[in-house]
């Protein structure tokens, strides 16, 4: 006596979700078959809508519906400023605390080699020609103070600044192994007023 | 700054599974936009079909593509001997101690009225119908040995018993608090062979 293929096949696609394991899944799979079969269809919908909408900013990376995100687009902005972060979610932070004017280039990741991600996988050639637009004149650094991210900001500064850019990272004040996305807005606030140059 | 329209909706649509709070959901709808957007599509697909073509046994009450299940349209089982399990993981462990060669019925839940889970969620008129079919002579109440189990055995137990059916329970050979699905094999084979009458 086993499952029938498609509950199977449903188990099966939801461990593509990170976290998610075999008994998660046929957990879930239970669930939304026979407590909440419409929110099951509003997820197949949302997914299918939003891998058909959800693109990139071809300026800062970010996700985006539009082909520049409203930010990018904005005239408002310091457009000498570029800051670097790891994931949109910094970018809403950094936002929040209210003490960036400037644009922002989002990796959508973080150096991680044993994972497989590499330069190319957070869009390093993207953000070398988004840098060398001859407007910016700053670019500051503000991926997480974490292992990966310290790795990933090293990188890019030595990227950066063998091309002549002038290339910062924000203070250390937020507490070591920390995230962005789990610090307080003026901690966060802090750290990018005292940003220091690199080298 | 905030995300586009159709990602929200996404990260919306993903608290729809058990366990996933705001955090999760954000973490999974960027997994699943930025790294495996395959995963997503197939995910989406996985879930309309499933929705559409698994429903639920019209003898037993698990999960068919059929409108009888394999186990039930079988005709080499007792049909005088009828399981009640709360999930399908559960008549599937039974299955696999060989310890039982009648017919099951599957609740779908137990009893839990915090929840709002009645008689009616878990489809007891159905149970009483299908145990009085004139065949059924014995019911095996095979519900977990937890609170809400053992609630749930005593309330079709007086329902069953007061329409003059003969009710059985297998054994408190499970541990105490434990679960059909985490308990091995042959403990299980033991409760089954040892279940004693009601009243």
């Amino acid at each position: 006596m086993r499952n029938p293929p498609a509950l199977e096949q449903l188990v099966e696609s939801l461990r593509c979700l990170p976290g998610v394991g075999p008994k998660s899944a046929l957990r879930m799979a239970y669930h939304l078959l026979q407590r909440d079969r419409k929110g099951a269809s509003g997820l197949a919908l949302a997914l299918d809508n939003a891998l058909q909408v959800v693109s990139h900013c071809g300026s800062c990376n970010t996700f985006s519906e539009q082909p520049l995100c409203p930010l990018c687009a904005s005239t408002d902005r310091d457009s000498r400023l570029l800051c670097v972060v790891e994931m949109p979610t910094d970018l809403m932070m950094l936002e929040q605390t209210q003490a960036f004017r400037g644009k922002y280039f989002v990796l959508m990741g973080k150096l991680s080699p044993l994972d497989g991600v590499g330069p190319r996988e957070i869009h390093l050639d993207k953000l070398i020609k988004r840098a060398q637009n001859n407007i910016v004149e700053e670019v500051i650094l503000a991926t997480n103070y974490t292992v990966e991210g310290e790795a990933t900001a090293h990188f890019i500064s030595e990227l950066l600044r063998s091309r002549g850019l002038k290339v910062s990272r924000i203070a250390r004040g937020l507490p070591m192994g920390g995230e962005i996305e789990h610090v307080d807005s003026s901690t966060l606030a802090q750290a990018m007023m005292e940003r220091r140059l690199v080298g």
